[in-house]
């Protein structure tokens, strides 16, 4: 079989261990060098695709590669820039193919969420009807854990394992203070339209915290909210709160949209755990704390899921061989095959089948009160947030790798405008 | 020489290793029998002397209490209680004495910051007027580390570490999105005061981060803030900023009151992040993500600092040790001896000297510019944040201890009323 170079991007919000994957990636494809020839990556994602800002790895030592391994965030350089439908843009599409074509690219890995499972598809179908067929393997990631078929998603394991200690050590703290001072502590997640992240919080209260989550997949009703945070408080003498940035209203107004304006009467952007904060103290007295966690919790490579590591790896290798045993089209997926003790297998799903699904949270895994997680819902993430793989530390810090990120010479004349 | 009880009591904001300085004082206790009965510990704090609600700390087991140094929170409880002055209510300073006889405690262990200085001090003055002298001891602790005299606190350097290593994570996270989406990226940082762990943040600069440091010691200058932002953008394609919630206009408002009021006229009390962020946006049209840290930051016992652990243990077993050499109205301080190799021993102080003196950071250690930090502040703090000292972990949680938290019969009539 003859030797093709290989497309590597990453695309959309970056994880803890997205770099994992192109570690995967990379270091499976030096294993094969009369098959793989380079694995190019695109700069910012498949925009360097577009404008043919391709990073040879080649050019990457081996040590530096291995370190993508414990290394968080887009080691290339991410986008959110979603390609059009095909009858929309389908100039960008054709681009792609060229790019490939003049590059010697026989293999598309991309490493992203939905919109990025779409775009791969689309390529594979239209490299073939332009007749410059192109394997194309899409690599899941998505802290979001909304891709369907597989079990879950690289990246989610490691911001819920994030969520799951970070809650645990606020509550341990806000306990000690609650007698004189602090009585709830609100923490913010991420999670617009599932609540997956939030509901990792919820793992806590195995450890007798009382705790409240909040859920994109439930309207908030103020009245039985605040009824919960006052039984709580009257028990234990404080309360945890975990509320998914997508929390809203019934009327679909999310909690942290409150018509606030600052002095100079311009809409403020504020945060929902500010909001539930307030609205507690203001109704029912109790002297509060609250954080956001935000790109810390997707960033925090130092309390990544040993889980989430090796999976993610594993995502990253499978789809190098499942190009190499001739697939396209496809994805590679995590398959549980035992809870406890846990076990998990690599399978494969078509990327017709993925693209375009979102994949909610079960109504099962919400306890009755819309306010917690159900056995089931524990049983399903406890091994996901299983074990721990720290990165190697100088002077303190973690030595996360920066690469060369070298850019190959362009072969196509003239520039694509985006 | 007699047997006496001693009393042990959490103060303040508590941290990600004051029980680490717990663990010390009772594992040193329990090496002295013939001298140091039991170990009473008062529940939440100074409050648990004053009602009589002593913990007997005798009922845990050895291995609860070595499960304290890697716990984080206050075991016991902390209360944020300030004791008048001797004049203003002499009945609580001599109630505590009445306590202490009735409970024959002749040490006094106090663990706090610079108010729980001050009491200290003033109870080992009181007990000699009131003829039942009690050797009291401080031990140092606080995040902020403000405290004089000893090199720095106990409970600093792991939120320290902290910091540094979310600011550096997140950095690497914003620097692969800037292309297209993010380019500003703000973290808020606890201290009031004092700028010690804003100053963490700008370890990340090492890195090839382009970091903005707001320090409360800097009055905040919008023009000059948001020209650097610009800078910085314009140079790296994204920047990070991290604010001290003790960052400040001229006129001494905080940064996070901007007079901000919600659909009701509320007051929104928000934080100085998203205040920042807004600024940025409306300004230079910066796409920005923010993230306040809060509790996480003074409870990450997941990511403490090995030095950090250790001179909160050596502190804790230090001040044992004073006690039983016959020392008074003393604290055990961190003396640095060398910077690079690090070496520290521990010293003592007297709490004449360290009660009521807030120690800010040197003006030598901000960059001229008021931004930054220098190289003097990096060879401070570096030391501060070294080695890991990771507790174990359970179904993917770490294993914190809960202590059984008994408490002694009482002996003395009535209750007192705070």
């Amino acid at each position: 079989m003859s030797q093709k170079n290989a497309f590597y991007a990453q695309s959309g919000g970056v994880t803890a261990v997205i770099n994992a994957s192109a570690c995967g990636v990379i270091q499976t494809a030096r294993q094969y060098p009369e098959r793989i020839g380079t694995v190019l990556a695109g700069r910012n994602g498949i925009i360097g695709a577009l404008t043919e800002d391709l990073i040879d790895t080649g050019l990457e030592s081996d040590a530096a590669i291995a370190a993508l391994r414990y290394t968080p965030s887009g080691a290339f350089g991410s986008c959110r820039y979603k390609l059009k439908s095909l009858e929309a843009n389908r100039r960008e599409y054709e681009r792609l193919i060229e790019v490939f074509k003049a590059h010697d690219i026989g293999y598309f890995f991309y490493n992203g969420g939905g919109d990025s499972a779409d775009t791969c598809y689309k390529v594979s179908q239209l490299s073939e009807t332009m007749g410059y067929p192109v394997q194309a393997i899409h690599v899941p990631k998505t802290v979001d854990n909304d891709l369907p078929i597989t079990d879950n998603c690289p990246g989610f394991g490691s911001v819920a394992k994030y969520i799951a200690v970070s809650t645990l050590e606020a509550s341990y703290d806000v306990r000690s203070m609650a007698k004189t001072s602090t009585k709830i502590f609100v923490i913010e997640v991420m999670g617009r339209h599932a609540g997956w992240i939030a509901a990792a919080g919820g793992l806590v209260a195995d450890h007798d915290i009382p705790v409240v989550i909040l859920f994109p997949e439930v309207e908030f009703d103020q009245e039985r909210f605040l009824a919960k945070v006052k039984a709580n408080v009257e028990q234990y003498d404080f309360c945890t709160v975990v509320v998914s940035e997508g929390a809203h209203w019934p009327d679909g107004r999310f909690l942290a949209e409150q018509g606030t304006r600052d002095a100079f009467g311009h809409a403020q952007l504020g945060g929902a755990a500010p909001v539930v904060a307030n609205m507690i103290k203001e109704s029912l007295g109790y002297k509060f704390h609250w954080a956001v966690a935000d790109y810390l919790q997707r960033a925090a490579r130092h309390l990544a899921s040993k889980t989430d590591v090796e999976q993610a790896y594993a995502m990253g290798k499978a789809a190098v061989e499942f190009a190499l045993a001739g697939h396209n089209s496809v994805m590679p997926a995590v398959v549980r095959t035992s809870s406890s003790p846990y076990a998990w297998e690599v399978g494969m799903a078509p990327l017709s089948q993925v693209a375009n699904v979102e994949k909610f949270m079960p109504r099962g895994f919400i306890s009755e009160d819309g306010f917690g997680i159900t056995p089931a819902c524990r049983e399903y993430l406890i091994p996901l947030i299983q074990g721990e793989d720290y990165p190697p530390y100088q002077d303190g810090l973690p030595a996360y790798v920066r690469l060369l990120n070298q850019s190959v010479a362009k072969k196509l004349p003239g520039s694509f405008v985006l």
